[in-house]
């Protein structure tokens, strides 16, 4: 099989690959675009054709492709020294990597554990979460605390978080040990102003803590921005009052900031710098490596720690682990990727770019079709709809904006479908003319498929 | 930090990480020795000191280390394309390894879902297996059967799974669905002769199967051979009597080759050409890649998912997947370390290796202090205790053989400390004379441990 024949490849995973969300009407006759190569925010299907990769990759290619630095790293350590035993063995990359993390977490965030991927630093987090409480004597301080349109990850217990209903239909999801609170999605605020919506979201935390015992939970899981079940920021002062009500009630607060860190809020980590607080744990993953190899992790406060090591460890043993935790060329990869971005001042570069990335995209809801914009740092979203009044997407805004995204694809842009939603987290290191060149794809992809459905302008609708 | 300031390794270890298997009274207190780098069958401690890697690795460098071409591989393939979504666009080398690996699984598992490891492999087998039987109609079919002194990993639900039970405690580990059968560990058999234990174990299992109700059970989860529980491997004819038991009650017979496969056994899969079964499910992980790059996975029977695909599959999604599905730097290092072992004929050496091996081991039966020595293909160990008539070893034992791993350890030889285990499972490329080396070493460990504890060369006591 010839390395760039895309049709030998596209063969290989309609006959011999289970895809991530398979559809199983579709095992051996669907395949997927082939991409050769990419360099810098592109990336390149067969034949040669450039695509602006909008949510980069899986909103984790912070610094971009063909990055030298980081490949010379990872060959370096993956000739030097490419596996040691995490049980037994230390090494420089992991070492360094977690005294660097460290330096760059909010608090006393300052002891890593380090993972596979995003879905094994969440896994991680909650048993870390089980065994401290039992190592405190509370067998009973158990339960996790989730929302609506959260998501955590694909392992059984992570996937028993995710609030993403669509992904539960043949999965016994649902657990004993784990609630869900509402999403704090303003479209569904419905008559209530932010400042009601936010009360009662804050109420309904307040009364499940109640109605389940303080005493019967042990932690909240939290994306600071729900990523996955839709670009959805909270109102403004959610984080930190579910925090206050966590402390109250000695719930540890874990913040997912899986998409959230490394610069895609236009900080290290968007907790405290963003969204004012400082979290018990921080899992991270994706942007930690750019993508390159995989890695992910989490930061637990020392306080946290403090409560059940030394004295009172009582001979306790964190009997989890991983073949890969402390990979070294992972690691090599991660202070590769985070001393680039701290040379080439990539998250500032972000932060700059946030007030014009979210302009760009709010100047697209003057097309009928679009129902609003969202974004925060760069991150982002553009929720399309055939009625915008409606809260919520139906089948017909998802098939809608499933055209948008395909018309996108042929004019150059990624934007990764999802539901009524094209989301773009382009890489940390966009410029603002490629910026302008995504917003103008959209336009014109949008205005086309809207015209296509007999959408008019909004000026002559409104005329 | 200067890169081989091992002072400096140590201490960002004791102050940032959190260790797999951490002792929790220690945290912030101990520290690891640091490798610095590595060569072949041999890695690098502080202060340039030579080490035979014993457990190579965590039983997964395979190919050995400074493998020019893996890193290449690696290289070529992260300046080219580092990452792709595997949600939605497919690559060169994950289509080429699932190509690959379907060529050297047994029978008709010839569909591949990639992971992050190990522990992923089985926790997406077992959602596979959950998946299975929802789609089928039969939600009640949801128990999984696992043994004491199992494996399977370290996320909440394959941490369930595990019978080694130093790993319960701290943890919840224990699952409504989760049931327990007996180690096939020989030692345990008493009076028994090898068939009438063979016998007790497989009408253990028909009694938990009758107890239970067949339409309960989805999935029997089994190593070939016990690697971390204890490198225990179950007498003659014991996989296919179990094997047999699953098809005849529709129960999918998961066989976890993490350990086994790539060659570990002499063979690229054991399940078959070792142990005589073609599984519904193989899940592999470690020599994959030798350890170069994090990457797991599973391969499934195209019978089995004929059973929830095409015409059967009623608009079900297998929403199960990771970020780092597919990962193409993950994918080139197994892609390379494959043609490696294919073009060196490193399976091969290791099955002609296996036999040696056996007897070198075996040559240490000789020494007091030594209760038996065991080894499929290049996996083995020594079996240490102080009074070698006790089928398992008590805690004297396992000081004893800690000490014997510490000797080894200046002696220049890794020896993983297992319970009352030295494990060794060294690179596939082992030569006779570095066995020789490693067993040298082992000897003179052994024997001077031995006598500092007063025992006697067993000639003697037999005189
Ligand atoms: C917030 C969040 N947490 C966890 C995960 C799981 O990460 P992974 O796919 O690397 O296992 C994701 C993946 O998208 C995520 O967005
Ligand atoms: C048989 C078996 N399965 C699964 C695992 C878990 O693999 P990982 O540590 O890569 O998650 C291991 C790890 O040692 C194993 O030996």
């Amino acid at each position: 099989m010839a390395e760039n024949r895309t049709g030998d490849v596209e063969a290989a995973v309609r006959e011999h690959i289970l895809l991530p969300a398979q559809e199983m009407a579709k095992l051996g006759k669907a395949t997927q675009p082939v991409l050769t190569h990419a360099e810098g925010i592109y990336v390149f299907a067969e034949g040669g054709r450039r695509l602006i990769d909008g949510p980069a990759g899986m909103w984790c290619a912070q610094v971009g492709y063909g990055r030298k630095e980081i490949v010379d790293a990872i060959a370096h350590q993956a000739m030097v020294l490419p596996y040691a035993s995490p049980w037994y063995m230390a090494t420089s990359p992991a070492a360094k990597l977690a005294r660097k993390i460290a330096s760059l977490t909010p608090g006393d965030l300052n002891r890593i554990f380090f993972t596979t991927g995003g879905s094994t630093a969440v896994d991680s987090a909650l048993r870390f979460s089980e065994f401290f409480n039992n190592v405190l004597g509370r067998p009973q301080k158990k339960r996790i605390i989730v929302r609506y349109d959260g998501y955590h990850g694909s392992t059984a217990l992570t996937a028993a978080c995710t609030g993403r209903t669509g992904n539960w239909p043949n999965f016994d999801i649902h657990q004993d040990r784990i609630s869900f609170l509402s999403s704090p999605n303003l479209r569904h605020a419905g008559n209530r102003s932010a400042e009601q919506f936010l009360d009662d979201l804050v109420k309904e935390f307040e009364d499940q803590i109640e109605a389940l015992g303080a005493d019967t939970i042990a932690a909240f899981l939290a994306e600071p921005i729900l990523a996955s079940g839709g670009v959805i920021i909270p109102p403004k002062g959610y984080h930190a009052r579910f925090k206050a009500i966590c402390e109250r009630h000695d719930i540890l607060y874990i913040s997912d900031e899986v998409v959230t860190g490394f610069g895609r809020c236009g900080e290290w980590f968007a907790s405290e710098k963003v969204f004012g607080i400082v979290p018990d744990i921080i899992t991270f993953a994706k942007g930690v490596t750019s993508g390159y190899v995989p890695l992910g992790g989490l930061a637990i406060s020392e306080k946290v720690l403090a409560r059940i090591s030394g004295e009172n460890a009582k001979g306790s043993w964190f009997t989890n682990g991983y073949t890969y935790s402390n990979q070294p060329v992972a690691c090599a990869a991660a202070l590769a990727n985070i001393e680039l971005m701290e040379r080439d001042g990539i998250v500032d570069h972000a932060r700059e770019m946030a007030d014009y990335f979210a302009a760009a995209l709010a100047s697209l809801t003057d097309l009928p079709g679009v129902a609003e914009t969202r974004a925060v740092g760069l991150v982002g979203c553009v929720q399309c709809m055939l009625d915008p009044t409606r809260p919520d997407g139906n089948d017909d805004d998802k098939a809608f904006t499933r055209k948008i995204d395909e018309r996108c694809f042929e004019l150059g842009l990624i934007v990764r479908p999802l539901g009524d939603l094209c989301v773009i987290s382009p890489p940390l290191i966009i410029t603002r003319a490629q910026i302008d060149d995504m917003i103008a794809i959209m336009r014109q992809a949008i205005s086309e498929v809207g015209a296509a459905h007999g959408l008019q302008m909004k000026e002559q609708v409104d005329v």
